[in-house]
């Protein structure tokens, strides 16, 4: 089945232009796919960094400058930057989700290793 | 200019094990940001292809195919495939916003070459 992963595997009757670009799309989703597993990985270690020194895992002045830079790349690179923004807000939701289950795991570890009834360091 | 598009620019205390993983990110970003560009140039020539053929703007039965085959390559690569299939929901609600930008204008260009008030042959 690897190879119905990796072809797109289009119905005989999609005309060829169109079968084409949709190769190079279903490519460009693969990578889009690794690059954010990648991201995920990365954003993970930052939500135990975090939880370590007690910072929030929300940081709106990080997401400031991410969001002017990002709206900075997308016009050199040709795309719309109202659309690079809310695709940054879409992937934070899901990293704030990440790292507020990051830290209640480790809140719960803490409460475990402490006095049973005690409010655990990050709790 | 350029260097505040390509560098972090985190504040000074900023630790720096945090610092070292949002360097990390900010190329991913960057990369992503690239990539989705792309991806954009590319579904806009499917919208050119489609609104000459008469194809509508969405394809339920490729939009399956996608899912399907992004939910099997988020697994392989370790993202979660419940938000690989939202992604893909967020970026093809763009596409398709695209798509009928692109038939309208095509509709509207085929509207002033005909007869005024005629309807155009893909309106």
């Amino acid at each position: 089945m690897t190879e119905g992963i990796h072809r797109s595997n289009e119905p005989a009757e999609v005309p060829g232009e169109l079968r084409e670009a949709r190769a190079t799309i279903d490519n460009i989703d693969a990578a889009l796919v690794h690059l954010l597993a990648e991201r995920f990985r990365c954003t993970k270690k930052v939500g135990v960094i975090k939880a370590h020194l007690n910072l929030p895992p929300s940081d709106p002045g990080r997401e400031e400058r991410q969001v002017a830079r990002l709206r900075a790349l997308a016009e050199e690179a040709g795309l719309d930057p109202v659309f690079a923004e809310k695709f940054l807000k879409f992937i934070v939701e899901e990293v704030i989700r990440h790292h507020e289950d990051i830290a209640g795991t480790m809140a719960e570890d803490g409460a475990q290793q402490a006095v049973p009834g005690a409010v655990g360091p990050r709790a």
